[in-house]
């Protein structure tokens, strides 16, 4: 970031909700927020499967207001939505697969709760910033690399189309009524609080969770699958610019990294960071194989440039941090050591 | 269409389950299926918003089973789909405004719907071949014209967003289920059987009934928004081309006209057909401008290439054949001449 720290502290009183706030990137989001003086209530629904976890927000519970409820609940969200300056929009079901399982809870989360947001915004609380948290999913099997905002969405599972769909609501509610909102289209964010449990929220989780239980992390297919990852600080940084920035509204931002890896290499280099750890390289399942994107990174100039953002954690640091932190912490994020 | 008539034999004997089958689109469908010896069942809610009317299966409602139900209704659907081998998935709701002002029922007939529709034929009935019908509405403004498939998607409002969704699952389904599902993207439908009781479906049905009762046509804005008109038959054949080719499976395909026309252009043809006729051109109510897409036409390549489709009807024989028929048939669309 190119702005210095002291710039956040535009939050220092500013009231703030965050759906989605006891889940990974929602959780350091509000730590940050209450480390520049707002006044932050999170939303969860702490359903098991996705990734609200209290331990996410151990130090900061007594300076934030912790609400737990569905995004899907139409009187609750539009309660806590009034007084609100800024919104940050985390809440969604994250998972592939399980939108294929389930594609009509995928769609009530992603699209419909969504809408019912943005319509008590503009009735309760036209003036409030939004920010969207979207993602690369949208775009589908890349036609080109890196993949920047003009390329083509073909959503390759159920979960890419309600996002789309949640994204693009909105975008029009912004254009059509004024309701400020942007979209930040996520890559893999990583990091401590990320769901680790399986591999609902990113395959990055399960692979940690292998490593400090001593087993094999599984790479799928031939493991030369190009991705790029952000750590979560970086991803916070965006959200915040984007929440205080004017140039944002209406418009949609890749984030990204220039430090793009194959899986494989990933592996290997999680392998030389922990003794004992190693990897297998194995089939594709073939359901998982056909909702597979293939290589993916993304082209985030258009963020670097609008909001002067880039990612400032390195692979090697954000990849430490994150298994120093699972080694510790390990027993908040599952059952027992098997 | 270069096809001989008898092409259509093909559906001799077919079970077919068309939904909106009372509508405009799906009631014309229902008729040339009948003709051509196929078992036709028709599935409509007859919400009087939308375009469901009796009157228009008039002459074949003892040739076809009529059931009255709505898309929503999963039960009825998973019923209703159990050994049909084609699905003509016309239901929607198709007013841009109301989509606005009423976006969750926006959303749960046009992309809930949808997605349980195919939800039951993935359980029940995975050999079925649907084609969805479509709308020009997801490209949003036009960024090059004529506009083809692969122009950029950026609907403009609710309903774009979420017939996008519809349409996206059936894609979706065709692909990773082998449900074999296409897409039609239709622009502006016009044709006996139309809603003409208001702007709801098409400003060119208000403009028929204005006509008919000798009153002046309402042009919005400037009156040179350039558009392209098909015709109903046309469009029809369409759809039955694309269920009978194995390569539509799993294709978008635009429909449109060579026959591009401003709407003062198209507003004086319509005044020279009828005598007292006359059009005002008015300033466009703001809501509508908001979601307003300037000019639009299709470019209509690909169906003409893969499916061998053009349109048969040109614009002077279908207003002329659409006006005769409103005259002669108003009592059965509206309410009263006032």
């Amino acid at each position: 970031m190119t702005k210095n720290m002291n710039y956040f502290n535009r939050f220092a009183d500013k009231k703030v909700l965050i759906t989605g706030g006891l889940g990974f990137i929602g959780s350091a989001l509000a730590r940050t927020l209450v480390a520049n003086g707002a006044k932050v209530t999170v939303v969860d629904s702490l359903i098991p499967e996705y990734g609200g976890n209290l331990f996410n927000v151990d130090g900061i519970k007594e300076s934030i207001s912790i609400n737990i409820s569905d995004v899907r609940d139409p009187f609750a969200m539009a309660y806590l939505l009034r007084g609100q300056e800024y919104l940050f929009n985390l809440a969604g079901q994250t998972s592939h697969m399980d939108s294929m399982h389930n594609p009509q809870t995928d769609l009530d989360i992603n699209a419909a709760a969504q809408l019912s947001i943005l319509e008590a915004c503009k009735k309760h609380n036209p003036a409030i910033k939004i920010v969207f948290a979207s993602t690369r999913q949208l775009y589908g099997k890349p036609a080109y690399l890196p993949v920047d905002e003009a390329h083509p969405i073909r959503p390759v599972d159920v979960n890419g189309i309600n996002k789309l769909a949640g994204e693009w609501y909105h975008i029009l509610y912004n254009n059509v009524y004024g309701i400020k909102a942007c979209a930040l289209r996520l890559t893999n964010t990583y990091g401590p609080g990320m769901r680790v449990k399986d591999a609902r929220q990113t395959f990055l989780g399960v692979w940690m969770r292998n490593i400090v239980e001593g087993k094999p992390v599984q790479v799928f297919g031939d493991g030369t699958q190009l991705r790029d990852f952000n750590y979560v600080d970086d991803v916070v940084d965006a959200l915040l610019l984007a929440a205080l920035s004017e140039d944002s509204n209406g418009e949609i931002f890749n984030l990204g990294s220039s430090e793009v890896i194959n899986l494989k290499d990933l592996a290997a280099k999680l392998d030389a960071m922990h003794a004992g750890s190693r990897h297998q390289i194995v089939p594709f399942p073939p359901e998982r194989k056909a909702i597979d994107i293939g290589d993916y990174y993304s082209d985030f100039t258009k963020i670097r440039t609008a909001l002067g953002w880039t990612p400032k954690v390195g692979l090697d640091q954000g990849l430490r941090q994150s298994l120093e932190y699972y080694q510790q912490h390990w027993r908040h994020y599952w059952e027992s050591m098997q």
